[in-house]
């Protein structure tokens, strides 16, 4: 049986959207894997259930299952070390976490609070109730407020991408010749925003613009393929 | 001969304080190459002018010499294959580029501007006057105004450290169960930071203090046995 991986989606199931997901998805393309999409909307807790966990992604290989992309991008290094190594070597796992973690904890906030006000038009009703909920809980204020005055933040937002343009401006990928996890794991927080917002996070002249658009085009272009919010 | 390597140091020539340089001499002791330091000060242009450099960290080895610590790591890797590797794979190094990029936007900075004005005291006084003219132009106002308030900062600071404190609350170093690349970048701004200034940037619980705790006691201690203006 082909690979599955549980993805978060609008009610657009091709509307894939989370930028964990999307670390899982272009881990399998990476790695050249078979793979199905379950699309999953928010309030499916019980499809999951049995996994540990309540949020997506959650990958089913045959009898195993695994959540969370850190340890679903481990478990595909591990499982299918005759492909195309995610991490080059165990420097770069190490390293990758790293990335995650800045990812996490730098980058995909600050993404958050420019465009997380889209998300709620792109979802069912029922999800959309739950994601006003408790994404307003996690803030403390509505949504709008939270990116309120957003056109006038983008320049602070693009200052904060320095390590990543720096590292990007003798190379065409952070891993080097050919894209990482490292690569996927900084990527898939645009994807998110390219996905559900109209804002453009980059600038057309920045390097950061043009690599994206080489993980876009990446796999037969799977990533571009998905409808975009992103004006221009 | 020996490997040398041109090291910034204050008027005391053991008080080695450039986070930059230490990126290097923890490279040449990971390594386990034998080498000597140069004491150098900021003034000492002549010194390495042949290098086409005004700044240290610059590497002697034989007929070759190599400046920028970025360079000098690579130029170790590749020079010394046979030894511990500094990367751990083409994966390590890729990534230890964007390691050392949030080092020099992020962390740095970040530490410059609560620890710049204890500097001038630690040096001579020919570098003194120009260590304050260049930092001040940089800064654009007094040494002791882009400190003030410090205290009051820390704990600000401390927030941004969270993409290194989480990559190490499951593993002894950034690279795992030992050292790498990464580690060294990181913590050569800690080691900075404690050779010059009374400020505990770390607090006593923290993972990141018990971390720089490992890496000042690695290599026989050479980084803890470097004056320290730290308090505690």
């Amino acid at each position: 049986m082909a690979i599955r991986l549980h993805e978060l989606c609008g009610s657009d199931p091709a509307r894939v959207f989370s930028p964990y997901c999307w670390r899982a998805r272009m881990a399998l393309l990476h790695k050249g894997l078979p793979h199905e999409s379950l699309p999953w909307r928010f309030t499916e807790k019980a499809a999951i259930a049995d996994a540990g966990t309540d949020k997506v992604p959650v990958l089913r290989d045959g009898t195993r299952t695994v959540h969370d992309s850190w340890a679903i991008l481990e478990y595909l290094e591990d499982r299918y070390p005759g492909r195309a190594s995610l991490f080059g070597g165990e420097g770069g796992r190490a390293l990758a976490r790293f990335v995650a973690h800045w990812a996490d904890t730098v980058l995909n906030p600050a993404i958050a609070a420019l465009i997380v006000s889209d998300i709620p038009a792109l979802l069912d009703p029922g999800d959309r109730a739950y994601f006003v909920r408790t994404r307003e809980a996690r803030f403390g204020k509505p949504l709008a407020e939270v990116t309120a005055g957003r056109e006038e933040r983008l320049e602070g937002f693009r200052a904060g991408l320095r390590p990543l343009r720096l590292t990007l401006s003798d190379r065409p990928f952070l891993h080097g010749a050919t894209p990482g996890a490292g690569d996927y794991i900084a990527f898939s927080g645009f994807q998110w925003a390219r996905v559900v917002s109209p804002l453009p996070l980059l600038a057309p002249d920045d390097v950061l613009h043009a690599w994206r658009g080489r993980l876009l085009d990446a796999f037969g272009g799977v990533a571009r393929a998905v409808p975009a919010a992103e004006r221009g």
